[in-house]
């Protein structure tokens, strides 16, 4: 067979031909550490990108779903948004003598954040109304914006938001680069959200859904004006997550980004799909750089979502492990 | 002055040269009239699209919203999603005996739509419930789905997506050219819409904002389903419009359009934010090419908000006049 030699060379020619496409092309993720977790990333994206592929899928339909506390930026020693809180109830508290006296106000006031929330989700409640209500969408759009604006996180001194996850952003960046539409879907409020998400993430407000208080419309000598009510619209964690994705988005997403058993059924909903599936979840497993806490934390507590993964085949991401750089201002 | 006719000259050429481009740029709007409506809507397209325009709007921030009823699509003689819920009655009745002498199912089976309406929104409410949920979300669309593509409207015998108006199909089309992203916001229900939003007005479900149920997550033998419970979650209409433009959207429109006093609210909140702005209503004037009505409509009035458009300067669209073309199976 005088061809085989042939062949051979033009097979070598070929995969050398390969090779250099390959090394050509930038690495889309240079923060991810090879391993499996990139290699599920990379190899998901491709399938349903290719058009030669079994499962392709249309561009319409690549929606993708991400958490955002945990999963886009930090979330510790507390939830940023109730930094934000803690911040406007001393910015507030000139105007309020009583919360000198009264609870959650004056531990808060005193700094004892532990004894202020002793009371649980009231307290939580209480604070929120209290920092988030009775003013106008636009008044409170600008208060975030100040806060978001010059805050720093009392651990790394940086704004809040020089601590979204670098590796997360590139994967943003790499799936809207490969026709993907990106969307939050997070307990965190909405309109707290939106003032930074754009700048962030590249994700527009249009595209953020997230809890809800209830609005009211009202004519303000003749000018439109929305109030923010001290009531819940909706709780946008758990089985709301799926619930806000039919109700908001519509479509249900090919592919999700969750870091704890709130983001469950949203994992849950998203590979439930048909065709190809993806699943994601960020375990905070680096104490050094990040932190570290899954089964036992408090909040963001990662623990039927972390079994359900390993059962169900789900990438898990460890922080240590498959990420070479967890902030943007780190040195790599 | 020897200079003049060469001047003359000139502009001469110029002018024959813009007069060459203008008949160069095929009409985007050819349904539309010449004339004040028409003239109105390509002025603001373009002083907020060309970059040297004093306001000129950046492309994220291009949100046009639109009603459904009345204004993308025709609403008599009965609303479409009720002629839907109308059809599943009789669909449904053979399962439900009791039916036969329950108002208001036994009316609506006798083909008497007047007397099943007379107990008014409470017979209404009953009608949705029987029709809309106890069923999956994803059973609902596929009944919508098999619906829409099947049953004709009463007067045209047109399947109900054909009856979408030529001219409101020509302006989503021009804006979307000019960078505008179009949502529906609509006091339909939104799992209703988005069934054909997409194939009959280019609109993708997650830019589709309506009135919504309430949703329960459920796991069916492993599987997370989403169930339709009997309980209005948000109602899109009127203050809620501009409620959900806020809490869905995120970003006020620049350009608003709406057909009755459901969408005062809207254009109101439309029309309120800074920089160029526009609103239009549609004025059902055609009672030979489509049907007349407004201030004493029962359905889909326009009579506030004709008054405030008259002392705003909206542009109030005359379909009798304005439109030389209504729906898109007509000769034209």
């Amino acid at each position: 067979m005088k061809t085989r030699p042939i062949l051979a060379a033009a097979l070598g020619v070929a995969l050398a031909f390969t090779g250099i496409i390959a090394h050509a092309e930038p690495d889309a993720l240079p923060s991810w550490n090879d391993g499996a977790a990139k290699k599920s990333i990379v190899e998901f994206v491709e399938k349903v990108t290719k058009q030669d592929s079994q499962e392709f899928v249309p561009i319409t339909e690549r929606v993708a779903v991400f958490d955002n506390d945990g999963t886009l930026w930090a979330e510790q020693p507390i939830p940023f948004q109730f930094a934000f809180a803690l911040d406007r109830v001393k910015a507030l508290a000139p105007k309020h003598p009583e919360w000198k006296t009264e609870e959650p106000y004056a531990s808060l006031l005193r700094g004892d954040v532990k004894g202020a929330l002793a009371a649980g989700e009231p307290a939580i409640f209480k604070i929120i109304v209290a920092t988030h209500t009775g003013i106008t969408t636009e008044e409170f759009h600008k208060i975030v914006t100040d806060w978001i604006t010059t805050a720093k996180h009392p651990k790394t001194k940086r704004l809040y938001t020089e601590m979204a996850y670098q590796p997360m952003l590139e994967l943003l960046a790499y799936l809207r680069t490969n026709g993907f539409k990106t969307f939050i879907v997070s307990g965190g409020g909405v309109e707290f959200m939106r003032t930074f998400a754009e700048k962030a993430y590249g994700i527009p407000p249009e595209q953020v859904v997230g809890s809800s208080g209830k609005l009211k419309f009202e004519l303000r000598d003749g000018t439109p004006t929305l109030i923010k009510l001290p009531e819940l619209h909706f709780l946008d964690d758990k089985a709301g997550k799926a619930i806000s994705i039919q109700t908001l988005i519509g479509r249900r997403p090919i592919a999700a980004f969750g870091n704890s058993d709130g983001d469950l059924q949203m994992l849950q909903w998203t590979t439930a799909g048909s065709g190809a599936r993806f699943a994601l979840i960020v375990h905070h497993t680096d104490a050094v750089r990040e932190w570290a806490y899954d089964r036992k934390a408090g909040l963001g507590r990662l623990d039927k979502a972390l079994d359900e993964a390993q059962a169900k085949g789900w990438t898990v991401v460890s922080m240590k492990d498959d990420w070479n750089s967890i902030f943007p201002f780190e040195t790599k």
